[in-house]
């Protein structure tokens, strides 16, 4: 007989639940990627049902002594770090009443679908009119969360996407970036307003863009005997670590978007598809956090994907694949993928000004859900700190200001965070490589990617979540996170 | 309070049922036609879970007096209908026992893993090893079920994908056929031998015969917007109602059998997309059979598709996509459409072989499922059948003889009939819409379909599973199964 039949009990409930997971995000990728629109409504009736199976399964009463005696049990290293994952996820899906959960699915789908007339429309007003109640659910989770976890509210929230992120962290990571990155955004925009560039001459024919992307996959590493690149509206990283489906979308007038977008999410493939697999099916098994996770995806699209080394190797696929143009130099692709321009919109902001846009939210979003501020408070501080950080005057425009986000109505607070805690882990990363394997760049631009992606593996893929990030992160570069490494690499690439 | 409590708890057991047959369908499309090869194994293992989890949600042992209970309930001739669906899946689901199930499992997976290096080989004797407990599994299921049903034991077997069809039947449809046919196989080849036939030439490049076809289901008024048109190994048609999946495959030296096999497909996807929408989720909201279903393709690919009238609209699409030759006239397309010559592959034949290759299974096979004859007995009177029915002699070729179809390593005993079955139901369809509208094949001659596809819904897509199989046949077109149309249509195509 086992020594420890509760941990094992809870592994096959795991493994139940990581089958269960497979179809919902096979259904869930093809409803983005493939399904025609009369299949929706079937679609969501399906899902639903599955996600209700699976929160049945999840909030089952009897898990709660188990988790408990399976402490007890003589557990190896890895089999402990699991329990701790396997109670973090039970925790998640136990934390918040059946009433508040449907509460939120009710507050953001309609916020969400009010939104999508309302951001065109420029229409402030009657945007608060639903996200005041989507407001409301988020403090209520965050209040009950925190009670639970002993967390303030933010950090209960953040701790959902990122465990262990505090808001001392984030305040004092934030606080540094802070303070150098106005006068960094200046100086890189000063510097490159006399370089020479040339623009690429469009158009670019769908099939030729697909294959190029697919050709900087593959010159990135992707398995496709593990994954797929299709088409989605909103391009994601979906599937399961056994099978990565990514997606993208095509302009014909314009490629680096798809392109660079490509590589990001073949970042975050890669990841799921070099997860450890001796433990797969079990939470240990899965990518850390969402910080990490960008992180990874950062380290594709900015750490390597934007270096003047791989550019060198880029180059040539460009014009492989869309005919050569004056444009596609290596020197003049590289400096297309390194512009800095301050805009209004996140998701098309170059890595320098980035971070502004996430301090932005995150410095609205805290009070918002601590209760210090309410909705109608948002437009005045996102003119200020719009005017602070990036030097803009967004007045009146609310549709380039707080409503270009799904993230509000969707009430993901605490997510925003992830994004830069990612892009600096992911500079923290390429900074230890580099210490480890000094001619790290030389090797790259000679089309060897070794030293990134063993690195990477060792350190990051094969780690699964058997680590906090915390450790993780001491185990991989010798310390916490630490944003002079983003600071420095910022350095290098835009003033250096 | 509802005075039909037991009845609304089966009905709402179905919904159930029907939006975790959604996620299998969309998982079973996706492996077929999407997935990349490292997926298989999460695939098969989290579709095996659902169908685990709805296995025993169709053997919950409440069940047995909740659809006895509901029988006593004041239904209305729907839900009547409906109640004897659930039952009739209770039963399929229930007759069985596990250890028997998971039986057939192994050894079918065992048979036809082997029968894949087999069949090239042409190694009759290595595949009767395995087969020998396929048949056993086989007469064991058939056994149980005759017990159960009191049903013969073929009976029994073919009711699970036609309900109500008996060898009783289909020996008299088959005598029929077998009186006359190889007679009509003989006058029509004979005719068709001295008229002239330009061969298409290749290549056809699979883009362009990819367009062909979907512009062939369009023209057949496939809903595009509630289904898709992919690529599988072996072509079918997938989903579900709501979002229906065909597959094709193309082969750039010939086009036609994959612009009919499409064809096919869709007059199955057709039958799914227009089942009614009243009650979908539940059994009576599904297709009527197999045979049915096998009627519809039949309609679509063989009464209409392969019509002197629809080949006028065909023609056209065929030039403008593959680009004008000769060989894409009406006349000519109409006569490679047409073309009439016994052969030894069955999914290879032509409308009016096909039935010879079909009644040639059911001969063999349902003595061996009643114990009259042995697998080693199988080569002799399948060389007998093809001399009698094709005039083909076939002796040592296991290849293109037993070996040709993966239904008997997959223990399908009871399913060939439901080929030729279809196809008679079809000329009975076509034969009772031209009654209705006598003006039907000039008005498809000139484009107007609504003879065909409005008779179809009417009377067959419409009805789902409301009737069993003679009361659909009976009101569709004044007569239950009668293979006199069959024969007609026969001999009006290729005598006439
Ligand atoms: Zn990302
Ligand atoms: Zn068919």
């Amino acid at each position: 007989m086992s020594t420890t039949p509760c941990y094992d009990e809870l592994a096959r409930h795991c493994l139940r639940l990581h089958r269960f997971d497979h179809l919902a995000a096979i259904g869930g990728w093809d409803r983005a990627a493939k399904m025609p629109p009369k299949g929706n409504d079937a679609r969501s009736a399906a899902l639903a049902e599955l996600a209700g199976l699976m929160h049945r399964l999840r909030t089952d009463p009897s898990l709660r002594e188990r988790l408990d005696r399976a402490e007890q049990e003589p557990l190896d290293e890895l089999q402990r770090a699991n329990l701790r994952e396997i109670r973090r996820d039970w925790f998640n899906a136990n934390a918040l009443p059946e009433s508040l959960v449907q509460a939120r699915q009710l507050a953001t789908s309609r916020c969400e679908h009010a939104w999508r007339q309302q951001r065109p429309a420029n229409d402030w007003a009657g945007f608060v009119e639903h996200f005041r109640e989507v407001l409301r659910v988020g403090r209520e989770e965050a209040r009950l969360l925190s009670e639970q976890s002993g967390l303030s509210k933010y950090d209960a929230l953040m701790d959902r996407y990122e465990p262990g992120m505090t808001c001392a962290t984030v305040d004092r990571v934030f606080g540094e970036v802070r303070q150098w990155l106005p006068d960094l955004i200046a100086r890189a925009t000063e510097r490159q307003r006399s370089r020479p560039l040339i623009e690429p001459v469009g158009p670019f024919p769908v099939a030729q863009q697909r294959a190029l992307c697919e050709a900087a996959m593959r010159l990135m590493g992707f398995d496709f005997s593990a994954g797929r690149l299709d088409v989605s509206a909103h391009p994601f990283s979906g599937g399961v670590p056994e099978d990565v489906r990514l997606t993208t979308r095509y302009n014909t007038e314009e490629f680096l978007i798809s392109l660079m977008g490509t590589i990001h999410e073949t970042g975050h493939g890669r990841y799921e598809q070099n997860l450890p697999r001796a433990l797969l099916g079990q939470p240990v098994a899965l990518a850390r956090s969402m910080a990490i996770h960008e992180s990874q995806s950062l380290s594709f699209e900015m750490q390597l994907g934007r270096s003047r080394a791989f550019v060198e190797q880029l180059a040539p696929l460009v014009a492989e694949h869309l005919g050569p143009q004056p444009a596609f130099e290596a020197e003049n692709l590289w400096r297309l993928l390194t512009r800095v321009a301050p805009g209004r919109i996140r998701v098309d902001a170059d890595e320098v000004t980035y971070p502004a846009h996430v301090i932005l939210r995150y410095e609205i979003e805290r009070p918002l859900i601590e209760g210090e501020i309410e909705a109608e408070d948002i437009p005045a501080l996102w003119n200020a700190k719009m005017q602070e950080l990036l030097g803009i005057d967004t007045t009146g425009d609310y549709a380039n200001g707080p409503l270009q986000d799904v993230h509000w109505p969707e009430a993901l607070f605490g997510y925003f965070p992830c994004y830069s805690l990612g892009a600096m882990y992911a500079a923290q990363w390429f900074a230890a490589m580099r210490r480890a394997v000094p001619d790290t760049d030389t090797r790259v631009a000679q089309g060897d990617f070794t030293p990134v992606f063993g690195w990477l593996d060792q350190h990051i893929w094969q780690q699964g979540s058997r680590w906090t990030t915390d450790e993780l992160a001491l185990r991989a570069s010798g310390e916490t996170l630490n944003p002079a490494h983003f600071k420095a690499h910022l350095e290098a690439r835009y003033l250096g």
